[in-house]
């Protein structure tokens, strides 16, 4: 398949080197078709891996992962929004504001959320907020924590871009457990947690963790 | 021991009757010792149980656990600070806002907690947040989800308080697993994951489940 990846950072360079050796075509969007880190993560892999604009990304892919930062998710989608019309958009987004240290805060608080944004930015799309929970080794190798016995979080408007996105974290990345939430401004929850990770982080001293849900 | 529990409420009848089922001397706390909810709580435990005000119950208890709702929780930790000057109190508490419905909001949002204004307002005592992130039958049967397979999370500022608690949830409750993150400002991470935990709820349709953290 022909695969957006928006954003060249830590969580765009996993996704999209993931998704090359799964053996479909990625093309990386960033503010500059010229960006370097894009650049180099093109070089590093070759056949199937191509940088353009935001724009040409959402143009090229026949579904998106935004794997901007935070603070840059909304412009980035704004700039691919005629090329992601009526696609299915997977935001990995979160909200830090850095600002005042570690831990960081979330700039858009409780009663907000970027997967929202997101979805009123792309009003046409199916936005599924996902993956957002973990950090980047995590979320394409669920298996480096507990042998993958954990749990993946989602949600969305659209029930068939939902099962899409369950079938992309089991069948691609390995994900054993997927807990849909519901509509999209649950991504408020999901947001909120990372308020949590982030000391877990702090406390656990490594990144590779995550939630399993009991009952 | 003797024991304040602040609160009369789903969580703190539900704490005070394991205290007293333990054999401690519990005094509920409420704005008025004539409350109704908190006299049919002593009336159905008899010897052990007693109902105060909340300075009644912070100068009985040798600790106190903080169960007031959210608005209730600065107000009533005022009203019993000068009993509990340099006294272990362990803070269950959540800043819901239901005043749009379900899921709530947290009025804190995610730059203060609960736990930090308890705190504020208990400058000498050793305030430890626990037991926020899960439901008040679980707070004191944590078997009751997944074979009690699941983790207790605390922060506070007070080393030897934070053992002491561990020691209440591991002996007293029953809980195998508990995590510090941290100074008390961690409460930030604890209540915000509460804005998830409601969503969680709603998908799961109980309130039985709590998290495991996988590494």
């Amino acid at each position: 398949m022909k695969v957006a990846v928006l954003g060249t950072g830590g969580v765009g360079t996993s996704i999209g080197t993931k998704l090359v050796r799964l053996g479909h075509e990625v093309r990386m969007g960033s503010r500059s078709a010229e960006n370097e880190k894009g650049l180099a993560w093109v070089r590093s892999l070759g056949a199937g891996a191509s940088l353009g604009t935001f724009a040409d990304a959402g143009e090229f892919g026949e579904l998106a992962f935004n794997c901007t930062s935070g603070s840059g998710t909304v412009p980035a989608l704004e700039a691919a929004a005629a090329g992601l019309a009526g696609k299915l958009v997977i935001d990995t987004s979160n909200s830090l504001d850095f600002s005042n240290g570690f831990p960081p805060t979330l700039f858009t608080g409780n009663t907000d959320s970027l997967g929202e944004q997101a979805q009123r930015a792309l009003p046409t799309s199916k936005v599924v907020k996902a993956l957002n929970t973990v950090t980047a080794a995590v979320m394409v190798e669920p298996g480096r924590v507990a042998g993958g016995d954990h749990d993946a979080l989602l949600c969305g408007n659209d029930a068939e871009a939902k099962a899409r996105v369950t079938d992309i974290l089991k069948g691609w990345f390995g994900w054993q457990g997927v807990v849909d939430l519901g509509d999209i401004s649950q991504s408020r929850g999901l947001e909120s947690y990372v308020a949590l990770w982030v000391r877990l982080y702090g406390a656990l001293k490594t990144a590779d963790f995550n939630i399993k849900i009991m009952r």
